[in-house]
């Protein structure tokens, strides 16, 4: 069993083409002996964004901090701290920080699938 | 896609033999399509813990609010919010709520695995 504060772990700016102005920490990954899939937490400032993409793969997202604006194809649906999503696999997405204060959530996906 | 808010989904009691003071919301499942692994968060009373047992799974969690114990069999480890912890695969664990507030965490695990 590990025990690990966010804060001991190392953040990285998201280079991916399309984002602004996120951050990503890996929290438990295949790193840590976790096999099947990879929990990971983004810090995304006021007006920022991760990029419009989609993936061969699910996200479950808890949001902890902050509210947002998470686009798809068809239209924006508004999110806050304490609302779960869940985006399929190969649906175009985006998570926009449309507050005031910082974003922070966690972000989830299978083994095998670098990435975000 | 989908975004719904914690306080939409149903919380049930963990009945579990050794579960005391802990409520369990699915908060995201194979119910919304979701095939690869399962969000849940449990929320437990001070004095309360999870069971203290072992299943062929791992859990990936993130405290969200309080402090705990973390116990195995070669000892116990404190936990609090912004904390993460990885139980491996067949690794006895107990989460104990050792503060004097609610503890809340959310536990992820591989899909087909039921239980916590």
């Amino acid at each position: 069993m590990q025990v690990k504060n966010i804060n001991e772990i190392d953040e990285s700016v998201v280079t991916m083409e399309g984002a602004v102005g996120a951050k990503m920490r890996l929290l438990i990954s295949e790193n840590d002996g976790a096999e099947n899939f990879a929990m990971r937490m983004f810090t995304v400032e006021p007006g920022g964004h991760t990029p419009f993409h989609d993936h061969d793969y699910e996200h479950e997202v808890f949001v902890l901090d902050g509210s947002g604006l998470l686009k798809g194809e068809s239209g924006e649906t508004r999110f806050k701290s304490g609302d779960v999503i869940f985006v399929e696999p190969n649906e175009k997405h985006q998570f926009v920080n449309a507050g005031d204060q910082p974003m922070r959530f966690i972000c989830l996906i299978p083994a095998l699938n670098k990435g975000g």
